[in-house]
């Protein structure tokens, strides 16, 4: 059967969407070996609109195309449920829906705010005019704007990641001894920043970072094998 | 055998605080009967003390003496494993303690500063010098300044309850068909705002405010029954 992840690609194929990393984390804890098509933004509407989408990540499973990563994750536990569960059941699932609103609406347009530069540095450079004027349009200023403010954005940055460092003082998942989805949707959240930027977003004291060196490790150094920004020439 | 829940008591008797209503709620979903017993804060060191707490709430269950709303709600799940469960297994166990350490580092200390003002006001006349003290201390400001930017401070709140919203769009309770804990927490921080407080943090087209109606009618009106601050002479 045919299995397709459509995913974003930036300059040099850096591979720094939050959401494919929250798809590829699900589809390899569920054991399920996808090709990993890349696109760049302005290649997507020609591949996904006649998939009925128009922005990765995409999973084509067979007869199927699922689009938006929660989305994704949900087909992916209902269709796969002898495969390891991705919620740990329904409670679990609305913790992981509740981390999924929380990073989308909390963490990511602050963070945005922080690293939004450097992505247009790292698209492809046939994306940065699409890049530059949707994304100054959804945040109201300009990039080189943002860029200045970045600093001041930074440190509330901190505040928002209490309840995550909080967390993970007391266990070594998000989800408890184990990874769940709640886990992958931060991580996404992590190799947009590792992937795409240069922000010192983490130290070597933190228990996230810590943490998220567990999650590079996983499935064969999936995450860790992605390559960084500052790693590609 | 004897049940105690020691509270903290306001100016007529409001009971406001958004820990106590945490244990209050987690018993009533347990279906567990206490003797309510209500201490303002000057003297909780004479009764609190001796059982080795300093702090409400404190529930005192037969031969146990147990402080703090998240150390009591897993002592209710611990040693009632027949009565409801309150966070439906261990992965659900881990979304109460997430909503927990978001609730207290993230949604607690913005809107502290919105109604610290409001609550001075609520205490007993006894507490009110404690809690001036105290609470500038902790915020690093006078009460008066925090009521002068009261306003700006609100207006941070809205995107803080975004996730919450966008849970409670999609269905009744932030845990799904059922209330769980995860709704208590935040039920005890939105009890906090109503009994100590006249600051309009709802309005009646707001998920929020729907969802709160269903969890003040819990348990024959637990929460409803509470004078909010305005009905207080």
């Amino acid at each position: 059967m045919q299995r397709i992840l459509y995913e974003l690609k930036g300059r040099g194929d850096l591979r720094f969407s939050p959401y494919c990393w929250r798809a590829l984390m699900a589809l390899a804890h569920k054991g399920i070996a996808v090709e990993r098509v890349p696109l760049n933004y302005t290649a997507m509407p020609e591949k996904l609109n006649p998939l009925g989408a128009s922005a990765v990540p995409v999973l084509v499973d067979g007869d199927n195309a699922i689009a938006d990563s929660w989305l994704i994750a949900q087909y992916l536990e209902r269709t796969y449920p002898d495969r390891p569960s991705l919620f740990g059941g329904p409670v679990g699932e609305q913790f992981a829906a509740f981390v999924n609103r929380w990073a989308d609406r909390g963490l990511h347009p602050t963070l945005m705010h922080v690293i939004a530069h450097d992505i247009y540095d790292n698209v492809d450079a046939v994306d940065q005019p699409y890049f530059k004027k949707t994304r100054e349009t959804r945040l109201g200023k300009s990039l080189e704007y943002i860029r200045r403010d970045s600093q001041a954005t930074a440190a509330g940055l901190t505040k928002i990641l209490e309840p995550l460092r909080a967390q993970l003082a007391a266990q070594p998942f998000l989800s408890g001894a184990a990874p769940l989805y709640p886990d992958y949707v931060v991580f996404g959240t992590l190799q947009w920043s590792r992937c795409a930027s240069t922000f010192p977003l983490l130290t070597a004291d933190d228990v996230l970072w810590a943490w998220r060196g567990r999650m590079l490790d996983l499935y064969g150094g999936l995450g860790r094998n992605a390559a960084a920004c500052d790693e590609v020439a």
